[in-house]
């Protein structure tokens, strides 16, 4: 089953169950008018939305078309938003950049923060920002909305609260990082409003690229148009799904519509070097501040400049038949006065 | 205009206005169904809910009997819950217990931090943990509910976007919280669900104890009946709420129904030094943390315990002629097999 959240002028949009090659849609709204409210009782009604699927499927009751820029994040708010750093190789290489030492310690203890959840870009929105000085990047991610967990969640109790699986953009101002990790406290000013895949889907509908842990399949990422980055999300991910919700659980429960991100995919070489640039054959990257930090380690010095105004990346993801399985974050990176809407952010 | 929101099964309550002394209540059903909903539309909705409690007021229509005991936090979830740390007086205690000496930029960069908003406790809900080996301990802290606030507001702006003031205890694991200051992601497991007082208020139910920016008036804790914090809220407060609001705005927008709290209420002792205990004539404590800094500067190590099971805190504040005003929070720690709702942490 594939869910998707259209504009309405509310906050929390219309809930919409979408085809599986995302062409056409119905309206969830005589079931759930909100995704939120469809995983508040999902026990309920997720079984009820299945079979609005399975009929949308059969051509058997009447559809729209979707166009994926009608699409918010299929939760336009969240109640809370967990991101981890799943893909360790991502973390080492980027504190190797600053010339850092990573622990031990976080091969087998998850990075994770907290991060703002009251209102997400819509997938195809503008990164609006006041100065393009804060050094501004993408982070291509994967994410699942669980259900309800309790509190010291075992690992199976995790997995069973899976939901849902999106693609995310993390929008990253790096330059206002490292002082941030310095008060010790988390992101607040490096980490402003992210935005989700068009769709969300079931896990079912990954089929064998889901093994109930990970997604193992490339995480395709464009900056203005060209191949940035293909890494494989089934590959060197340190933590999968299950690990990262039950580390967020561990003195807590997680409330249903809970988002957990995997932190940046990211992708060794296959020699164990970190990962070329797709130019020179290798995988790429799912951040700039990745081949900047590649570029460092080289060469002593980043030559990729973070995003600018007009810059615009994309993230998508194909099947095995070459199929869009969440639709395609786009988004172009623009000055705040452009068009104005500095409000909620649904843009 | 006084509001809370009553259990009623459902994940989010039923919104009511609440009579001044505390003591009557109406639905605010006809007008806005939960209190996120009022937020969302604050510009219509709060003048119809002023004039219901105006009615109330008056006695002016049929009113139930309200029991703080009945009453959710406030916000039962919330988008957003972002908590700082105004106090720098409880910062710097609580770092030179640690023997860390506090950067001098605290004094003019704010510490915050953004916590989980997915459930919070009610304000009489047991505080269940599988352990008393986390350092089990209460934060007693003002907090602010904005409406929407634009990316990179003014301090004016910030101020003018306060609906409601309430206070809070922002349940902390004290023995968790040093791991994760070393990682630099802030708290995830250090802070689990923090519960607000039973009623939350217009900043004009405070009269001339609100300044626009701060509340003016001791923040009453006992510890198992017992006074142990009176600090007065107005003073030593480095960043108020409108500095705290604007902080939080820098590089994103936040949404209407965001929470922000002042971090725990913490004064100087008049003659400069770290506050005294209550039984020795000072203002004492709203957390156990600082009591035990003051012991280990005194005398070289803690001597007052963190909560145990069984121990109860209560967190209150009074009006000029001695009345409650926010009512008042009042928790008992308990192992989780004590009842067992485990799970979205109304209780």
């Amino acid at each position: 089953m594939k869910l998707a959240t259209l504009k309405d002028r509310t906050r929390d949009g219309m809930l919409v169950v979408v085809s599986r090659d995302l062409t056409r849609c119905v309206s969830a709204r005589p079931i759930a008018a909100t995704l939120q409210a469809a995983l508040d009782d999902w026990t309920h009604v997720g079984p009820r939305l299945a079979d609005l699927a399975h009929d949308l499927e059969l051509g058997a009751l009447p559809s729209e078309r979707f166009h994926e820029h009608d699409a918010l994040s299929p939760l336009p708010r969240a109640y809370q938003w967990l991101d981890g750093s799943a893909y360790v190789n991502h973390v080492e290489l980027v504190r190797k950049s600053r010339g850092v030492a990573m622990p031990e310690s976080f091969w087998t203890d998850p990075l994770m923060y907290q991060g703002g959840s009251d209102s997400f870009l819509a997938p195809r929105a503008p990164i609006r920002m006041p100065t393009e000085d804060w050094g501004i990047d993408l982070e291509g991610e994967i994410a699942v909305i669980v259900d309800d967990v309790p509190l010291g969640a075992t690992r199976d109790e995790a997995a069973a609260a899976i939901r849902l699986i999106m693609l995310v953009n993390d929008v990253s101002l790096r330059n206002l990082v490292m002082p941030e990790l310095a008060k010790g406290f988390g992101f607040l000013h490096a980490k402003p409003s992210s935005a989700f895949s068009p769709v969300a889907v079931t896990p079912d509908e990954l089929g064998p690229a889901w093994d109930g842990g990970k997604v193992s399949l490339p995480l395709l990422v464009t900056v203005n148009g060209q191949p940035f980055g293909k890494a494989d999300a089934g590959v060197d991910m340190t933590f999968d799904f299950p690990a990262l919700v039950a580390h967020a659980a561990k003195s807590r429960p997680l409330a249903a519509g809970t988002i957990v991100g995997s932190g940046t995919v990211s992708n060794r070489d296959p020699d164990g070097s970190p990962g070329r640039p797709v130019a020179e054959g290798g995988v790429g990257y799912s951040c700039i501040a990745e081949i900047r930090t590649v570029e460092t380690i080289r060469t002593g010095k980043p030559s990729t400049p973070f995003l600018r105004y007009g810059d615009t990346v994309r993230i998508s993801m194909k099947d095995a038949k070459g199929h869009s399985i969440f639709g395609a974050i786009e988004q172009t990176v623009s000055p705040m006065t452009d068009g104005g809407d500095s409000g909620a952010g649904n843009g």
